[in-house]
């Protein structure tokens, strides 16, 4: 196991030097916070990670969840960390006061998720995905509903699950299958199956409470028929009594990675007796939890980013003391061996995973301070479509950039970093469900050029355009900067191209052909956007050059810079690629014939 | 588990019409075969692979080997399956008559490589080691020795390995420290430990036989000290006996991936007694090493050429049959849901996998029939410089690609593709060991860069281009092709270009600037060279298209072309991407000072 697993200078860059989050602080929903309350919250959390979390990284990969008679059996750790996790108030800290949380910044609350991701990805996952079930019962429920499984939830005792996906229903909600009969008496009789719930019956917590996607009989067919309930393991009766409902696990999947939290699959009344609470208004289940979606595509970002960092931190530590070879220069072999971040090639790899995982991690912090900014009432709309827009790109760069950040740990330590001796294969693994849980790369290009870029006549892009266009002028005024201000500027002009050239076609009405290539657009866009990311951490790295510094806070500084550097050398580039493929192709996808698949 | 893990047409296609593999029996060392044999051997080894191989292919994965008393106890199927290759003559075909091969071409011996590594790689591992140390043997080895030790090797009873690496010696052979010393009683004392030595100790063989690198007492330091050396596990005595020699496997490794074949760890000399037998001359191991070394990385790219065929056909038979979702332009929700295979964002990620895994295919082929050109004697100085030439892209292009190819496998299956129900995860676990072993792929790159675009004045590079050019200008005048051509003839002027920028600053003599990025030179290369290939098949099928086909064959030749397009249309791009880095930024890597690493 590596010593480091993230960077805690890099985090106090990015919140103080590039984001002015203490700031946040001056509007009225934040007043309780400082910079004083992140750094103790940040304190705490580091520990959190570093002592509980990390520590059982491997041991939770080696000794998968068992199922065993309706119930996965997780590592004990799990139960220990809810309840820590319940009594600090770290299962839902960005929740309003009224709704027990502490209404912290957004921006904080990521440093949260990626910390505890990075330390321990799986073991996050059991209190991020309570918080978003929380959440959907604050924003949608009803105070009834609210009063009785909300406190257990937020105190770590109760899991919150998603329950959306179905053996037929994956990426295609609208065929949600699962139904809901009204028994009169206050809830509904669900019936159906239920396929990769994660956390979705463990023996960690009592109790687990399902928000789940099911059809009410009668109701439209496709997305307008679908509905949100309430389905806990154990319902409170009238007496206030818990009582098991008809709800049962009948399996758990054997997965590739993210091993450490188990992927259940449910069965809803069998004995036609499943309990189901409504949440809101009938039909309107897919729009609740689409509100909730761009938290939780946030959330896989950032998880991504966390292994992306991790594996970072273990390579370069091997790559510091793993002494192998010799400068190329030096044809004497009774010179003694040096440790191999001296070649080049090691080098390189090492600046692409750190060009990944901080580009990833500013972005995911960018959009972080663009929600605060909607909570705190700051141009709300505004800052809300911003939000709208990069959510795609925050969930898809960093899930499907991470997975060659990884594999270059990997590369860097050779063969020992094909062997379990060392933590880098397991983050290629884990990192791998990120591309596809909470809507696959597929479904985010779709949502990205099918819907965002065009959605209120194009205002989201628009605005998007704007913040570019902001950074770049403040940087072209810095002449280490000039450079790289331009690069961006004009990628982005290729961008717009490419963007009016595909709207063009798309005015002609077939979706199919425009949208044939929508993840490569998606991957377009997530280059330009890192790339405006490492511009503003440049910005920040010259400014707080040109003021005195120790010599160390010197070498954090110039080697932001040399990553920016990087970045636009050997990853820019990749956009022109991008834009020639996006121009020229349209529709050659959808044209293939299918026999020809042989 | 998929039904197919190949394609037997697209073998045929590549033999008979891309790269008339018949007339190489015209040669007279391949005279005793025809098409049909080759035809017999493809129908032999199929079966093999469908009935022996790919049924164990999973079981294999679940039950790794155990280490237990100095041995790792493999799977019950390696036993059989060795005794099955030795009775058929499948561990070395290509060894020639009085070595008790079949003097079959490397292109059939290639195929048969690619249908094991495709049905079971980590099964395929155990004869093609044996093969490679049965060669060392065979060329550089004493009569007696080979008298002794090659018979039960080829016929499958005793298992042979490469035992190079050492803890500190990986990448570096150079520091190799096992030592010999000379007993004066005809063989050497050995020393030291190696690691990663596949198939080191099994329980599926009687006896092991390694081919060692070890320094003489005394010998110089540096690869120029480094002798090879036979060291048995059971040595054969002045009587003819079988005795215990003092050489011990002490552990295995627990990997990622290619599991079913241990990677072990061997102490020899411990009692001060491990005999080995020098193998040719003094000191020249490493050359005799290097000598083999071609093949072995051919090998390595085939299997990854396997791997990711088998995963293009298990996701394509997912596509094909999975159903979910409508087409972008249907919106009623009621209307059945399609086969995945129909939607753009599918369709893309199977080509990509088909034109990785297809082009990888060719290339191997192709360099395996320029092997057997050598062997037949037919132009052998500059048929070998074309094998030394494209051997770093043969063997790289595959495993890097093929890691992406078997990722965007999983990506079609999306959750189950992250399960251990089907067999993606598997492959994509497997390939990952490719861009490590026998030479990573920044060996790869300095070898290519530093060693074979500039040996003998250049030659061997401008025999590669004069191999394009031919093609280009016969596919120039074929109307379907001339875009294609005229995009390859682009790519070739623009990689020249870079490659005389590198060569005149190499001039300066900073041999660390001048290979800071060969690893990115060589993935240039390798983009370029695929396209060759990919344009050497579109010719092959626009040909077919012209004769009269049967319906099936019409749709694989289209499918050709399409695939051609694909790349030349999606892929190729990438190389001027390869080319604007390589030429901006010379020096960048080997500049950035260490300390910046944080």
């Amino acid at each position: 196991m590596a010593q480091q697993f993230f960077s805690r200078r890099n985090i106090q860059f990015m919140l103080y030097e590039v984001l002015q989050a203490e700031d946040l602080c001056n509007y009225e929903y934040f007043q309780d916070h400082s910079r004083d309350t992140f750094e103790l919250i940040i304190d705490t959390i580091s520990k959190l990670g570093t002592g509980v979390m990390y520590p059982v990284f491997q041991d939770m990969d080696s000794n998968p969840p068992v199922y065993a008679d309706g119930i996965a059996r997780v590592h004990p750790v799990v139960r220990t960390y809810m309840q820590e996790c319940g009594a600090g108030g770290w299962i839902n800290p960005g929740a309003s006061y009224e709704f027990g949380g502490q209404q912290l910044p957004s921006v904080i609350n990521t440093v949260i998720t990626f910390i505890m991701g990075a330390a321990n990805y799986s073991l996050s996952a059991y209190p991020q995905l309570t918080a978003g079930a929380a959440n959907l019962l604050v924003n949608f429920g009803s105070k009834e509903l609210q009063d009785l499984y909300l406190k257990p939830m937020l105190a770590g005792q109760w899991q919150g699950t998603m329950a959306l996906t179905e053996p037929n229903a994956g990426s295609s909600l609208a065929d949600v299958k699962t139904s809901a009969e009204d028994s009169g008496q206050g809830y509904f009789l669900i019936k159906g199956q239920k396929i990769f719930i994660t956390g979705g019956s463990t023996d960690a917590t009592d109790n687990t409470v399902h928000m789940m996607l099911a059809r009410i009989k009668g109701a439209p067919s496709g997305v307008k028929g679908i509905s949100l309930f309430l389905v806990p393991k154990l319902y409170i009766d009238e007496a206030g009594n818990l009582q098991a409902n008809d709800i049962f696990c009948t399996g758990i999947e054997h997965k590739l990675g993210y091993k450490g939290c188990p992927a259940c699959q449910l069965s809803m009344g069998d004995n036609g007796s499943c309990r189901g609470y409504l949440i809101g208004e009938p039909h309107k289940g897919l729009a609740y939890m689409f509100q909730m979606m761009n938290e939780e595509r946030v959330n896989v970002g950032i998880g991504a980013t966390s292994k992306a960092t991790a594996a970072y931190y273990a390579a370069l530590e091997y790559a510091q003391q793993r002494l192998q070879g010799r400068k190329l220069n030096d044809k004497n072999p009774e010179s003694p061996q040096i440790a191999i971040i001296n070649h080049a090639d090691i080098k390189r790899m090492l600046m692409f995973q750190r060009a990944i995982a901080e580009g990833a991690l500013a972005l995911g912090l960018q959009v972080s301070k663009y929600i605060d900014l909607v909570k705190a009432g700051k141009e709300p709309e505004n800052n809300e479509l911003l939000v709208d827009f990069l959510v795609p790109v925050v969930k898809t760069y960093p899930s499907e950039m991470g997975i060659l950040a990884t594999s270059a740990a990997i590369q860097c330590l050779g063969g020992y970093g094909y062997c379990k001796d060392f933590p880098v294969e397991q983050y290629y693994r884990d990192i791998r469900i990120d591309p596809i849980h909470e809507g696959t790369t597929g479904i985010q290009g779709q949502d990205l050029l099918g819907r965002k870029v065009i959605m209120k006549k194009g205002q989201a892009y628009h605005l998007f355009k704007e913040e570019l266009i902001k950074t770049i002028n403040t940087a072209v005024e810095i002449n280490n900067l000039k450079p790289a201000a331009k690069i961006l500027e004009e990628a982005m002009t290729r961008v717009d191209q490419v963007t009016s050239h595909l709207l063009q076609a798309a005015s002609q009405g077939d979706t199919g052909r425009f949208l044939s290539d929508a993840s490569l657009y998606l991957e377009m866009m997530g280059i330009l956007t890192i790339g405006w990311q490492w511009l503003l951490q440049g910005m920040a790295a010259c400014s707080a050059l040109n003021s005195n510094n120790s010599s160390v806070d010197k070498d954090f500084y110039e080697g932001k810079i040399i990553t920016m550097q990087y970045y636009f050398d050997y990853e820019m580039p990749r956009i022109n690629t991008m834009c020639t493929i996006l121009t020229r192709n349209e529709g050659f996808m959808s044209d293939i014939p299918l026999e020809v698949f042989l």
